[in-house]
């Protein structure tokens, strides 16, 4: 390959959020966090590129947990939820101001995506009582499982439609409620937002976006972009953990006549009143409904932290140019990369076609090299900003191009 | 008081379930396990009386999310959900099998109480598409805020309706689903499930019970009893902690035609398939909706270990014992217990009512016995069978008798 790994190691060198990197664990117990700091970790010679599945572990986060753990649950106990009951708006106000760009109040971080997308497009829904729901093929799965679910007529664009044909679509005037992924799960590839939520409000229609795969990778505006709704991950590139609670956008605008309808007693006017009449909040909290998981809370807000600290805007630069510099190797390498040249035109991982997609992932991972594959033929290389390397980039595409004339 | 201190210390030198307070945290930071473990923690003077609103801390536990934070997350990465994928069934099947009498494969755990409540209740009525839905005013308020939200007449009892008023009720013969809260969360009382289910079967109702102050306290014989559909809460009896994922239970005949609202991918056949039709799960895993919390999972596994371990039957019979004792104090004490004075109808905490229930509750936390209140006039004394010491409830009742002059 032209590319050399000094060029990567270059790369790495200059790069304004390289120290980000020892924010996060490194493998082995928790006890080695010493030993880890202090290098040797045995992470040094694996490339982790499935940050847009699970992100890694902050060790701030470790830290906390051990904290919420023992101080808070085991001692404070049912005190704790004197502090615990304004989690998920302070988590949400966390990303939806520091991260997302919206407005103070529009963000609550509780449930799963699944949840969150289902009580918003059924609120929409019931605003929009009339229309379509307008998505396309290649939206993430649950999506389009919730959208199945749901009493109303799905207009399926193809997968990856093109933005025009989106916007096209929209002109039918008959949609209710477009919802898209703002970044496709499989090819990477970034929706023009801005243009589509424009094109939504001409047509009358409300926009939800799963912003899953674009939150913590890329800046969003959703206050100027004028979002409606939106929901998406904590997991991914906001390093929340395993199942951690995922985040729920609802435009100031919109949460007065905007129902749910999971009404719980968390999202009541006071929780505590437990009235005969559900009574929702006047705010983001409205959206709420059971016991949030306060654990998955305390290892969310850790996680955003060190993003919004680093700055989505210097994390979407990283992004736009450790994606450049792997689709640059992807290409010495012979791969058929599927994800857009652009780097406006997609988020923070890229993806190659293989007909041997399996065998190829899993021959990578013998050689410390971890994607992932999506079926049938999708390789994904995730490359978290906060941690990723150039060098790891370099090393995925070095490892495929000599399997090119062995195993491929 | 005619009941002295020594009684209490007699029984608790007889308890069975002695042994099980020392797997509980005592409080303090994690580092002080040692300390902790071998007395002089802080709370040897304190009675925590709140075990049915937030279960305390098990060792167990600190260890488990120890590892699975560290080793799981932290180093297994991504690949931990070659095991993860099925902590929702095996952490549910703990509790279904082993804690409620269900059978293998018709319970889950994820998502909060009110999101499996309202899966449940959606899936009900649509089994049922006509008649009404049956429950009480002393239904636990989340419950009845989410039947508020859905499309159906309500006919609602009176708080702590008699259980022959509810069987009254069915006779009429419209009710498509009976919905209570197996023991109320205010006066402790305990329904007849056994008669109550029957009942609904042959008025041709379904009938969905709210375990969560019953599961973990008293046996509940879900398949004996034949029930259709029970959700609860695992941070009360169970000890999962703050917001810990719940339980929800399908019996196995209603699992092929019951469908669930909220379809998401991990209630999909093959979670990985991604294919374009949502297909549900053939088992209790289709009224899973988006991915759970593994910390969350993790932390209930261990807490409901425990109650596994003790037997739910040895578990019944102390909080038979423990909540008798308690009313004999309380009697003395000059109280207006509100739970009733058959321990086969209720739990195991005990309510009483009083005009100055949020002041006497503030002192008696000033004195170390941590109550809490439901307004405007119950105060809840809470007696998890696995640690709270017949001294604990002796001390309640004393501290209040000796508020009967003054502060009272």
């Amino acid at each position: 390959m032209a590319v050399t790994q000094a060029d990567a190691d270059g790369l790495d060198a200059s790069d304004p959020l390289a120290s980000y990197r020892s924010e996060f664990f490194r493998g082995g117990q928790a006890g080695d966090i010493d030993r880890d700091i202090n290098g040797g970790g045995r992470d040094d010679d694996e490339a982790y590129l499935c940050g847009n599945s699970l992100g890694r572990l902050p060790h701030a986060t470790i830290e906390r947990l051990s904290d919420e753990v023992a101080r808070e649950w085991g001692t404070a106990l049912v005190q704790g939820w004197d502090r615990w009951t304004d989690l998920p708006t302070i988590v949400g106000d966390l990303i939806g101001v520091e991260i997302l760009g919206a407005r103070p109040g529009e963000t609550v971080v509780a449930d799963s995506t699944t949840v969150n997308f289902y009580k918003l497009a059924v609120g929409a829904l019931r605003a929009r009582p009339r229309g379509v729901v307008l998505t396309d093929a290649s939206n993430f799965p649950t999506d389009r499982y919730v959208l199945q679910g749901l009493d109303r007529e799905i207009r399926l664009l193809a997968a990856e439609a093109p933005d025009d044909a989106v916007i096209d679509a929209l002109q039918s005037g008959d949609v209710a409620l477009v919802t898209l992924s703002h970044v496709s799960y499989r090819s990477g590839v970034r929706r023009d937002l801005p243009a589509i939520t424009l094109a939504a409000h001409d047509a009358g229609a409300l926009v939800l976006w799963d912003l899953s795969h674009s939150a913590g990778a890329i800046g969003i505006d959703l206050a100027v972009n004028d979002v409606d709704l939106a929901v998406g991950c904590t997991y991914k590139y906001l390093n929340g953990g395993p199942g951690s609670p995922a985040f729920l956008y609802v435009a100031s605008r919109l949460q007065h006549d905007l129902s749910q309808p999971i009404q719980g007693w968390f999202g009541a006017k006071d929780i505590f009143a437990m009235g005969p009449a559900y009574e929702p909040a006047p705010s983001s909290t409205k959206f709420l409904s059971g016991t949030p998981s306060i654990l998955g809370l305390a290892a969310v807000e850790e996680g955003a932290r060190i993003t919004a600290r680093a700055g989505i805007d210097a994390i979407e630069r990283k992004a736009a140019s450790i994606t450049t510099f792997l689709i640059e190797c992807l290409d010495e390498a012979g791969a058929d990369v599927v994800t857009p040249r652009d780097a406006h035109r997609r988020g923070a991982h890229v993806a190659i076609r293989d007909p041997l997609a399996r065998e190829r992932c899993d021959a990578l991972a013998a050689q410390r090299v971890i994607a992932d594959v999506r079926a049938p033929d999708i390789i994904r290389f995730g490359l978290s900003p906060l941690y990723t390397r150039y060098q790891d980039a370099w090393r995925a595409a070095h490892v495929l191009s000599t399997m090119k004339d062995g195993s491929r």
